[in-house]
This record gives structure tokens, sequence and C-alpha cells, in this order.
């Protein structure tokens, strides 16, 4: 087995010893480099810490630079890996560190590096639960005429409601303008109730009741259909795993390191035998 | 066919693909006029966009006049579409602004025009869905009885903690009235909880507590049945339509171009016809 | 039929239509009723409109009395109805106007008045319903061990985090003592919200976010057992009364005109007969 | 029986009358105890009542020492007692008292003491749940991997829109740092929604508002399936108990009296009786 082969078994393949423990070590890494981020944005933290925090930051953004090449270099299509989803996503994780070097007050443009909390998807399989979810997608387009009519209902109901209570509270209360009046809106319908605006009139206040009252049901029924139908197709999704999943699993990709069936891997192996 | 015949085509059936383009161009013209109403209600684009916006209310209401004046023309039935909830819904979305031409100060009546959010229902096919909805109302209206026992558990709940509530923290406070202290409840009761209103006594606080915890469980059970049998109505619907749906659906009507059945639309050609 | 039978069954017989009418009007009696007390409490209503509001408060009271008068008349076992639930609440409802006569400062006593939203439940047929929850109750009872447990733990989380707070966040924030910041997690935990007290330090928002996410789980449970057994045991009964109801419903009663089954009725009958 | 066995029996028995009565004792004890110190914290009722609060404080501390030297003399195992999770916890619940005798400004020590709350579980007979916890353990060992994922999906909704929040609505808000703004998430996506951040920005406000429609049906999802698995396990597990309960249960133990089945009982007493 070739060099570029064994890093592409440590880096994609997750059912080897080597394979589980860099996913383990990876996942440690993108925790703590997000934690990084989150205290280097707490002005404290950054006065007090700040020169731990750098070098610590520059540390994860090699590390992951690193890991970067040698997936690029490992994957058996490079192209096809940079253009993925996750490509994108890896590249956005260390860019902005050294586009700091660069750029003066990239303060915001730091916060990207937040992003590599996707990251942790492709350890957690997630590409495996997206294939699942087709299922998911296709139960759900079969109710999309309903959903398309309650979520437009919900929608009607947040902005006919918060227009109203723009003409009842008058434009010097909270209610300034019809944008804000349908935050309000949503922020009453989803119960969440902040209280940064809040009916003052008695009229006002009998109008919220009643979009309390009633928007609760009406909200309550899309996310409803979405939560059973994801709760739905999870279990069954997992029901079906347990059976064949430890023999038959896919070899390679998440997230693109291609190979996914044995016959798949074979054509690869003899690509690269040559 | 008559030009007549091809305009109630367009406008109102949905199958044809004239049809189809003209229901996705009024989806646009209504969404794209109520973000102009929107705009237009912050003070801060009125002043600098002021004419811009001006004129694109205008445009839509011009546009808006010429769909409303073709479906009085080829509607089968004009008396009957123009007192149709949908014709008044039509006609509410224009006459505000002709009528900012004769009324001073006409600010709160252009918020109206929001009302043209209703129209999206018509393209949506929420008639049909209303006409499934039979299905659901007699589901209802079979466990009205509990239902009512409810919702009158809720109100008397709310009130009688309300007044208590006014009783205990005193006039002085938040909960200066009752129908004040009754919207407290609801607030609570929904966990909405503002904050605006909030007990600062600890006997309040401790009566408070109570609700929450009881209120909780007993707001549950209408909405929970409501939105159960609205989403059980939604699903069986979906499959019944499933079938026969793309065969022997409703030509005309949505909403008042008459004819729905085969057999209605031979004797509306037949009284075309003569 | 003696004038005082035809009183009774008026008044406590509903399948007559006089019967009938004499719930209804009873029904809009209450409510407005409500209405009056509920506005006399608002300050401003009370200087404008205080004498027609007075004047309302005791015609509404003369006709409850005039009620109460006559349902003591014409039950067959007065005693029985007067210290009845709906006996002592009719007596609530009117008492408070009369003592105002005698007691100065009398307006948190007048408050009880609301008290009459109680009466709505005779009218509903609560007693029924309440009947029928026998077997809810049994239900519950069967599962009253976990349900214990859970209450237990929801008791147990709210109070020890509410402690934890307390410690967290110190006494001259405002979670100035432990049942206060019980108040602030049962707040927090049903999802309320208010925000009259929000942890302001790192640790307490820490703290207050494991709470939230993992409250919100755990008070789940208990509320959605609850309200499952009382939504089914009301669909269950629905089926069940739908076959036999309108012919061997009870007559009298409600609440203690006494007499329920034809047996009984035919005593009574029996016992006035002679 | 010596009186060794006689105090085992009523300490750790629950079948017997002395041990039920014991339990019920031992549950007001626990209650009274707790309120004790809840009220203590109250600065009010410490400066007026701190000497009754403080001798009742004693009684009950000495009470349960009394009752943790019975519970060490009379197990058969007084090392695995005092070791295990309900040992400590009754440790936990008197050693705060004995200290404050030695250490200055013990105030927030004393606190500590409400974990004696705990000790409740002991007499609901958690410990039995918990037993039957596992089967719920395993149920959602099974669907862990879903779990899982659904988790990081909504750690990682709350981690990047704060983020976003934070580099919106900018550092001089109240979203001041990421765990800030990450704090403001947890709070928007579980409804609570205090206010004490909330957005000000017309950007913030509608990434806000997309949180909370959609961050509503994703966390709906674990807490749903968790709370559902718990709910379902706790009624099998009721119909199973129901029928074999009263004959076959546990024989001393919670918690750690040892002994549990008839042949383990018949050990023990084989070996005390030599």
């Amino acid at each position: 087995m070739s060099i570029r082969e064994r890093i592409h078994e440590v880096i994609f393949e997750t059912e080897t010893p080597a394979g589980r423990l860099f996913d383990v070590l990876l996942l440690w890494a993108i925790a703590l480099s997000v934690i990084v981020v989150s205290l280097d944005s707490v002005q404290e933290y950054r006065l007090r810490f700040g020169t731990v925090l750098k070098v610590l930051e520059w540390f994860f953004t090699i590390l992951f630079t690193v890991e970067y090449l040698l997936r690029l270099y490992s994957s058996p299509a490079p192209a096809r890996y940079a253009k993925s989803f996750f490509g994108v996503v890896d590249l956005c994780s260390i860019l902005p560190t050294y586009l700091s070097l660069f750029i003066l007050n990239s303060q915001y443009l730091l916060v990207i590096r937040v992003l590599r909390l996707m990251r942790i998807f492709r350890v957690l399989k997630l590409v495996r639960f997206l294939g699942e979810a087709n299922s998911l997608s296709l139960a759900l387009r079969a109710s999309r005429h309903k959903i398309t009519v309650f979520i437009g209902a919900v929608f009607a109901t947040v902005i006919i409601s918060g227009a109203l209570m723009h003409i009842i509270e008058g434009p010097e209360s909270g209610f300034s303008s019809i944008p804000k009046s349908v935050y309000w809106a949503i922020v009453t319908i989803t119960t969440v109730g902040y209280g940064d605006i809040s009916p003052t009139t008695p009229l006002g206040q009998l109008l919220s009741s009643v979009l309390m009252i009633c928007g609760y049901g009406i909200i309550a029924v899309p996310t409803g259909i979405v939560s059973a139908e994801l709760s739905r197709s999870s279990f069954s999704e997992k029901k079906e795993t347990e059976g064949a999943d430890h023999c038959s699993t896919y070899h390679f990709c998440p997230n693109c390191g291609v190979a996914l069936k044995n016959r798949e891997k074979e054509e690869i192996t003899d690509r690269r035998g040559r």
C-alpha cells in the first residue's frame, strides 16, 4: 500500500482503527478551535489571554491546513472534493486566519471560522443521514401542498396581524413599521415573547391575545408535520440500518474520497495498480 | 373561442400553460406589492424612496384593477364573483390607493392593502382545501362538546386567575385592571411571556407558578385536538387526492369563474353557445 | 303540574324548549355580568360610566338572587343544593354586592364576583363531563406512580437549579432568595420567560441554557401524559355518548335538582304526589 | 428479631406498616427542611424569624444525622451504603450545618442542604424506576446515532446563528460576544425568550425570525424522541408491574439495605444467623 493510499485510509475510511482515531481527534480539534474562536470574541479574554488565543488559533489553522492539503492529495478526485460542500467548508474554516494577515480590522471576518463547526457533521456521518433523508424529503414532497398552504397561512397571519397592530398601536409605539410589527408577530406566534415590543393599548392587547391563542394552533401544524416526518424517518431508518450495517457500509467517500461500493473500490485499485 | 372565453381560461383555469403562468405571475405581483406596502410603512424608506414606492404602488394598483375588471368581464356570473369572499378581497386591495387621492391623512387606510395577501390563497387553491375542510369541520363538530368545555375551562382559568392577580398584586402594579390581568394570564398560559407585566409579590409569583404549570397542560388539549384533526385531515385528504387528481379536477371557479364539474361546464357552454 | 314543578323544569331541565332558552339566557347574563365586573375594575371606565356600571351590577345581582331563591324553592332537596359546589358558587356570586353596602373599601371583595364565571360550567354540563372524568382519573391513577416520579423530578430540578442560581448569581442580583430563584426556574422550564429575572453571569447563563434544553424535555412528559389521557378520554367518551345520548340522558340534577334516572324520578313524583 | 434487624426493617423495608409510616414521615421531614432552607435564604425572614429557623434547621439536621447513623448501623453492608449515590446525598444534606460552626460566611455552603431534596427519590422508589430505565436507555441507545446528529444540529444551529448575530448586531449591542450570543440563541430556540438580549437591527430581526420558525422544528425532534421514549417506557413498565407487583417486589435495598430476591435474603439471614 502506497503512502497516499495509507493517508486516504486514515482520513476518509471510518471503519479501521486508524480512521476511527483520526475522526475522534478531528472532533476534538474542531470543538476546541470553535471554543478558541468563541473566547476570542469576549473582550475580557482577548485583552487578558490574547497571545495564548492567537497562538492556539494559528496552531489549529495550520493543523486544518495540513489536513486540507492531505485530503486534496489523497482524494482520488481532488477537484470534485474541492468543489464539494464540505470541501468549501474546509476551506472557509482556514482562510479567514490567513486573510487576517493582509486585512486590517478583520474581526468580523474571523467569526466566519465558526463555520468549522459544520465539519463535525462530516464526522457524525451526516452524509449518510442526508442520504437517508431522501426518503424523508419524498414523504414531505407528498404532503407539500398542505404544508405550503399552512406555511402560507402562517405567513399571512403574521403579516396581516402585524399590519393591524401597526394601525392599532400607531407609529409612535414599538410597532413603528410593518416589518417590525411582523417581527413582533413572529416572536408572539412562536411563543418566544421577548417583550422588547409589546402592545400597550387595550385593543392591541385584545388582538395579541387572539393571535396567541389561535396562532399557537396554526404554527403547531407545519412544525408538527415536519418533525413527525423527521423522527419517523429517523426511526424507520434505524431499524433498516441495524441489520445490515456492519458489513456492507460504505468505504471511503465522506466527503469526497469517492468510492462507496465494492465494485467501485476495485476500479480505483485497478486504476492505481497500473 | 371568443376573446372572453380565452380570458376566462387564462384567469380562472389553472391546468392550462397560460393559466399556470398567470398564477405564478400573480403570486409574484402580490408578494412584491405587499413588500412595497411594508417598505412604505418604514419612515426611513418613505423619506428616501418615497417617489419610487409611490410609482410602484400605482403600478400594482392599476395592474390589479385591470385584473379585477377582466375577472368581472370574463366571469359567467359577474355579480356572484363581486359578492364572493375573494371578490371583496380583490376590491379591498385596490380601493385604498384610489381613496388616498380624495382623503387626506389616509396613511392608516393604506395599510389595508396588506389584505392583498389573502389573494395568495386563491392561487394556492385554498378553496379546494377549504372544500376538504368540510370533513375536518365535521370531525371537530363531533367533538365540539368537549372542545367547548376545554375552551370554557381555558377562559375561566384565565379570567379567574387574572382577577385573583388583580387583587393580589394591587391596582398600583402592572395588574391595574381585570382586563389587563386577563391579558397577562393569556400571555402566561400560552408561554409567550413578554414580561411587560410580571408579578412582583411572593404570593403573586406563587400563583403564577401554579398557572404556568397547570395552565400549560390545559391549553395544550384544545390546540392539540384542533391541530391533530387539522393535520390528520390534511394527510388523509392527500392520499385521496393523489390517485384521481390529475384527470378529474375542477375546471374554472377559484374563485368565481363558476363551473366545476363537466356537466356544469356543458351547461355553461350551452348557455353561451346560444 | 304545579308552579313549583314548572319552575323546576325550566331551571333544572335542559331538554325542554323552556329549559334550553333559560340556559342560553343564563349564559348571556353570566357573560355580561362578568364583563361589567371587569370594566368596573378599569379606573378610567369606573370614573366615566360609574353609575351605569353600578346600575347594571345591581340588575344582575337581583336577577341572580331571584334565580338563587327559585332554585332553592324548586329543588326537591334545597339543603343539598345550598351545600353543593354550585350552590356555594351561586351564593358567592351575589353576596359581595350586598356586602358592599355595609363594608367600606370593599373593592377587593367585589372582584370575587368573577367567580360567577364558574356557573357557566353548570350550563356547559361540566357535571356530566366530570362524571365521565372518572374514567380519566382511573386511567391517570393507574400511571400515578410514574407521574408522581416525574412531577417529583420537575420539582427537584426546579428547586435545586433555583438554589444553584441563587449561589451563582449572588443575593444582589434578581436571584435574591431561593423562593424567587425557584420562581425563575419555573418561568424558565415552562418556556414562559418573562425576563423580569434573568442570569447575568456567564456561569449563570450556562446553567440556564442547560436547564432550558434539559428541563424542556422533562416537563413535557407529565403534561404530555395528562393531556394525552385527557384528550383520549374526551374522544372515547364522545363515541359512547353519540349513540345513546338523546334518549336516555339525565333529567334534572345539574346541579342539584336531584333525580337522574327514571326510577328516581318516579320516587320523587311519588314523594310529591302525596 | 434483633433490634438491628428491626431497625433495618423500618428504615429499608417499604411494605411493612412501620416501613410505610417511616417513609411518609421522612418525606414530610425532607419537605419541611427544604422549606426551612428556602425561607432562610429570604433576607426578610432571616432577620425576623432567624432564631426559629436556626432551631428548626438544627432539629432537622440532628434528625437526619440520627437516621444516617441508623442506616449505617442497620445496613448489612455499611461501606457500600456510605459510598452509594444516596449515601453521599444523605451525608451532603447534614454536613453543611455542622461545617457552618467552623466556617465563617458559610451562607453559600448552606444552600447545598437543598440537595436533601434528592432524598425524596429514594422514598418515591426512583431506584426501581431507574432500574426500569435500563429498558429506556436501551431504546435510546438504539436511536443514539440520530439523536446525536439532531443534538449536533441543534448545537451547530445555535453556535452558528449566535456567531452571525454577533457580527450583525455588533459588539456594542447585547450580543457583545459569541458565548453571550449563543446563550441568546438557546433562549430563542427553546422559545423561553427572556428579552434581556434582543435584536435591534432589521437584519438581526430577520435572522431571529428565521431561527424562531426553523429552530422550533429542529429542537422539537430530540426532545420529542426522548420524551416519547420516556413516557412509552413508563407506560409499558406500568402494565408489567401491575400484575406481579404486590407479591414478588423487592425486600430491602432502596438504597443500600442490600437483599432484593428471596434467595439473597436467605443468604443474609444465614450470614447473620450464625
